[in-house]
């Protein structure tokens, strides 16, 4: 493990000089132990010494009012006081993710008989997807913790945003991805330029070779790995901001897509810390999870009244959702109970109707985890276990120029006619 | 041509009843022939009736300052005043396109010995190109005008651009491209399902459909053909946004693509109008054009010192600038003199690279178009035409994911290996 430093990854430094610098994580204090509430400092750890359980990042945050959080800008560094990064944050390079759209979404409302509902837009992320929130915390933490480079195994949004990310910062990253995956994905990390490894194996494999080297490569961040704990801190900014660009308020209910859980649950805490600061109403809300049929160990737990995820292996075209053994699946199915919500999955021909549905209603083309997530809400809605008079809101992780192949088969021009005005009105389209 | 009308398009109405409402266009006055100077009052009509010469919006503008565009939204209707929009355009159901990010681009000005760089990065757009900017206005202006129908002639990004937005708001589309394009780029317009036809021919023939359509289906407005003088206001946002973005000041030197022209000259008039209205202090700053070099006929033009352009017959990879008879070609030869700049073209292999260059520094993937701009940069400072004391801006106007088929040939994996420790050692990389 690296030795804890305030100067930049890649900056050269003597060991022996920087040894006692405490890294600079704003109001971060802690790491706490989500299982059994064992506290260790601010470092490159992210499981508990005493239990193995997974570890989260506490803070003792003062002074944040809606008017300090208005006066920042436009992108996450806006909550930087809420998150383990260093005051400066914004402005050493970075990509400057976040504060993506808030799209009142009143044609598609109307489509599945809700009375209001809001899409809180992911794809206009700088890499396109909602990673580049986590990877953005991530690298900052990893700078001050003294990491050099920034690494992942990954499936594509993550590889996309790490490859990105590091460029922009001017570091070297490595990402680890399974070799069967789409050309599109690996050239959208290739053009970046850093270490891209493909592996013969599935995604598990990639995994599992990533927390060896992340064991061994002792100044590599693992953004999902060894700084995890930092990394998933990210997906609260999805949940301020959408209380933020809602006026300051809760939603009654909101909709969000499961693959290790994590986006759910710090959305939830999220919500809590705003509660907790006064920033917004203490009120009910309810959270829903959102699966595909083919990865749905999490949405099986739930209808069955389990408290334990049995793994799965995954078959689904939502493969940025495709964790068979998600490790925040037992704190999803907390969160969901406690607010009174639910979990509920669709068919990959769901999905794909999704898609188009949410493209015909509101120009958002979504990849196929916004399918999974449009298609859940509909289904929850014809299942009579979301209230339709209540307000809704649900995200799309990411952009469907990423995920093509879902809705080739169905995404067809309406005629193909010679380049004359008699061609087309013979087409009956006029 | 349809009867000007307040109510927007798809809402029936007597048409006796709405013939005598004029449409609210904000503080648009006027079109004015751009050859003549003529004047006609605002309505469906794109060339002067006295000598077919372009006509442009104009406006009187009184009363914006600093203060009151700051306080509209982050989008582009922040500068509706100074757009051919209804005053309440923010109100009504839209993608919101613009207020991109603008980056400071310090990796790529060291790469290219440049003192200040800036890249404005439209790929950032809802649809993720600079066309959601230019078909905002043109469907704001095509309601208020009392069309019906959103249509396009296209060969990509304008397609996307065109179909999400009629989506959005709720209205027919009708969009025509050369039969041959790209799967993944009828994909992305299909997805939206409006009326999407093929055509068999190049894009001259699709350009010639459209105008024909468009003189007969009276309540069609086709963005870039019969509403155009409305659409090509748009692109002057991204000349406000950059000078708003630097701290309301003009830069010394931009670097625009030239694919119409009509980019170009739009940016020079949003800078002239901030200077005029007191926006920006009044200084002088340089106007560069950027070609490919398989379509360079206003470049060929600037560099024999003629006024006239000769069309080309297009043959480069960046499709989106392949436009071989560019309309406004001599105003921007007239900009570029005016100002001091100068016009370059790059070959597709400089494309590339360049594509490469700006993804390896600033973490930012373009289209071609994008990449065109960077390599044009790169050989204006080469050559000597560009100062790199002097700060300048360059204009990413679209999204790699949209182009990726440039850098297939070149974006590589590092290696591919066994998912093991050793196998990965081997490759050298660690």
């Amino acid at each position: 493990m690296p030795t804890p430093a305030c100067d930049q990854i890649g900056a050269g430094k003597d060991e022996g000089e920087a040894s006692h610098i405490m890294p600079n994580l704003g109001n971060a204090t802690a790491l706490t132990c989500r299982e059994c509430g064992n506290s260790v400092e601010l470092g490159p750890y992210y499981a508990c010494a005493e239990c193995f359980g997974p570890l989260e990042v506490s803070y003792d945050v003062k002074g944040v009012t809606r008017e300090s959080i208005e006066a920042g800008p436009h992108n996450i560094w806006r909550y930087k006081d809420l998150l383990p990064v260093p005051p400066n944050v914004a402005e050493i390079p970075n990509l400057e993710p976040g504060f993506t759209r808030l799209v009142k979404a009143d044609q598609l409302a109307s489509a599945l008989g809700l009375s209001a509902l809001w899409v809180k837009d992911d794809s206009g992320n700088p890499t396109h997807s909602f990673k580049d929130r986590v990877v953005g915390v991530a690298l900052a933490a990893a700078r001050e913790l003294g990491f050099k480079v920034l690494a992942c195994p990954s499936t594509g949004n993550l590889a996309n945003a790490v490859a990105a990310a590091a460029a922009r910062a001017g570091i070297r990253s490595a990402v680890f991805v399974p070799s069967d995956l789409e050309q599109q994905k690996i050239i959208t990390t290739a053009v970046y330029d850093g270490t891209f490894v493909t592996v013969d194996g599935n995604y598990d494999d990639v995994n599992r070779l990533a927390s060896e080297l992340a064991g061994e490569q002792e100044d590599w961040a693992f953004v999902n790995v060894n700084v995890r704990p930092y990394y998933a801190e990210g997906s609260k900014t999805l949940g301020y901001e959408i209380a933020e660009q809602l006026g300051w308020r809760l939603p009654d209910q909101i909709v969000v897509p499961i693959a290790s859980g994590s986006q759910l649950t710090k959305i939830d805490k999220a919500f809590q810390e705003l509660i907790k600061l006064g920033l917004v109403e203490d009120r009910p809300y309810k959270v829903y999870g959102a699966q595909a049929e083919g990865c749905s160990p999490v949405s099986a737990a739930y209808k069955a009244g389990q408290d334990v995820i049995r793994p799965v292996k995954p078959n689904t075209i939502a493969k940025s959702l495709a964790i068979g053994n998600p490790a925040d699946g037992p704190y999803v199915l907390d969160a969901v109970r406690r607010t009174g919500g639910a979990i509920e999955d669709v068919t990959d021909t769901e999905v794909v109707d999704a898609i188009r549905l949410l493209a015909r209603t509101e120009g958002i083309f979504a990849e196929t985890a916004g399918g999974v997530t449009v298609g859940v809400l509909k289904k929850l809605i014809d299942s009579g276990q979301l209230d339709p008079s209540l307000e809704t809101v649900i995200i799309n992780s990411g952009e469907g120029l990423k995920t093509l192949d879902a809705v080739a088969p169905v995404a067809k021009p309406s005629a193909n006619i010679a380049p004359s005005i008699e061609a087309f009105r013979a087409t009956g389209l006029v």
